[in-house]
């Protein structure tokens, strides 16, 4: 299971350098693991996180690592293109094409796992025991829109969707995470097979997603806004979206489908941490732009909800 | 023009650390020249060296670079999916993907040339002076096939088309790639435009190529075989292949179509330097292997001409 590499697309973005070293880091580590394979275990399965953000966000849909097309009258099936938007994103698919490359000439099995985002504080495993809690990231560059969003709202701070906010992602909780790998581990690819899963439970804009973070808030009695942020990314902000993901379905996997309780797990956990996260609230605001400058993005609109 | 990367397909596969070398030195150079023209110079034109072997052998038409297709009745114009057949090119590969999204945030503008394997000894602005002769690599690593061909034929050894000899490839003269070169310099692309051109002059298997030398030897005088060699790299032997090169020929390429005048130049260049070649014949026979193995390759079957 490899979960390794450098896993932010902000930190990528900052110069040349955070660019270098996160392509290196992630390719060459990528690399070493599928060369320790072939040398010491070419029988072992190697489940890679990759992400969706390796497909971007085509004008038609999005099937699992693999199309088969027709074209000028002639049919094959093929790696579906990948159009990714960051530096670390691209990591991602050149992981893909250096694993994909490696199943074919050495007879290696790996899943190629296309995660969304990911979301939450838990999984059930963890009970009420405080030493499992896990590292919760709620910066510009670690912390995904869901923790941010949940971030926000325990300190009073505006839920911030970046741009426009019609992006759409595929999300999913973190114990839907675990299940999911779970379910790629017991059930391998077969000798010299590469295989890819779309990894989420549904997709969702993330101006959904602050609307759903908003009204369980205010079920637990805080009191939010909402303010969208200038996007400092440079990505399309009305686009279509339609990936598919049944691969991890059709082996068993049982989403979590009420994603509202999931955030008031989320939002009554974090509030228990309420002035850790007020003590770097300046984290909330993101100043790594896609155009390689350092600058603060302001609000765009306050909707008092 | 970025033609400085380390090459070699069979280089890249001796091991890991040549693995991992090739691609850091490959992918890094490139970053580091887009973040130099977007921090110095974002209105120049980057002509980057890629390879049709970025491609690998799909089983439909190969176009330059993008395709337009329709996929459960959507449709979309995508990069078309690469299927590198060594870690070498899968450096191209992903050199293309990080250039076409510095082209989309930064606004710069690049040529990506899908170069076809080049032959020659020399270029037409070399005239007859003896210190201009460029380097000519005949060895497995840096050697391309019509070079090592030439070679094998000047010194009397087998010409050695790899395993069945049916791989098709898009093969072009050292002087038409100068040619194209200079076209895609003088004709550039618009801000923010990445374009990518397919750079070959025709299409032909490694056993016409080896009948052509053969021929053109033969009347020079040459004594010359053909003995297939045992395939060192793990690639498809028998396949469609049928790649568009249009951009280059709508912008005035003038291909040189005569091969055999292009090879009975090469072989009387060569024949000027034959103790040369006699005092490496070792380098004719690889033992680079894809599987990570060193073993000289074998001769299949011997033809006398």
């Amino acid at each position: 299971m490899h979960l390794g590499e450098m896993p932010s697309a902000p930190y990528s973005m900052i110069d040349v350098h955070h660019c270098a070293f996160t392509q290196t880091n992630n390719i060459v580590g990528t690399l070493n693991i599928l060369y320790a394979m072939k040398e010491v275990c070419p029988q072992a399965h190697l489940v890679k996180l990759g992400t969706m953000g390796e497909y971007g966000t085509p004008n038609i849909d999005i099937p699992e690592g693999f199309f088969t097309i027709e074209y000028r009258g002639r049919t094959d099936t093929l790696p579906f293109p990948r159009q990714a938007g960051s530096w670390y994103h691209q990591t991602k698919v050149h992981d893909s094409h250096n694993i994909m490359f490696a199943c074919k000439i050495w007879g290696l099995r790996s899943t190629d796992i296309m995660q969304g985002v990911v979301f939450g504080t838990r999984i059930d495993e963890m009970r009420n025991d405080e030493k499992l809690l896990t590292r919760f990231d709620f910066d510009q560059c670690f912390g995904t829109v869901l923790n941010r969003y949940c971030a926000e709202a325990v300190i009073g701070h505006p839920l911030s969707p970046y741009g426009a906010g019609h992006q759409k992602r595929g999300f999913l909780p973190l114990r839907d995470s675990m299940q999911c790998l779970t379910i790629a581990i017991y059930n391998p690819p077969k000798e010299g097979e590469y295989r890819v899963f779309n990894q989420f439970e549904e997709v969702y804009s993330v101006t959904e997603l602050a609307e759903k973070v908003a009204k369980v808030a205010v079920e637990l009695g805080l009191n939010v806004n909402t303010s969208n942020l200038e996007n400092p990314r440079k990505e399309a902000e009305e686009h279509y979206y339609n990936p598919d993901h049944n691969h991890l379905l059709n082996l068993g996997y049982k989403p979590t489908h009420d994603v509202e309780q999931e955030l008031r797990i989320m939002l009554k956990d974090l509030i228990q941490y309420k002035s850790r996260i007020e003590e770097k609230k300046e984290a909330l605001i993101p100043d790594i732009r896609w155009d390689g400058t350092r600058r603060k993005s302001r609000f765009l609109i306050e909707v008092n909800r």
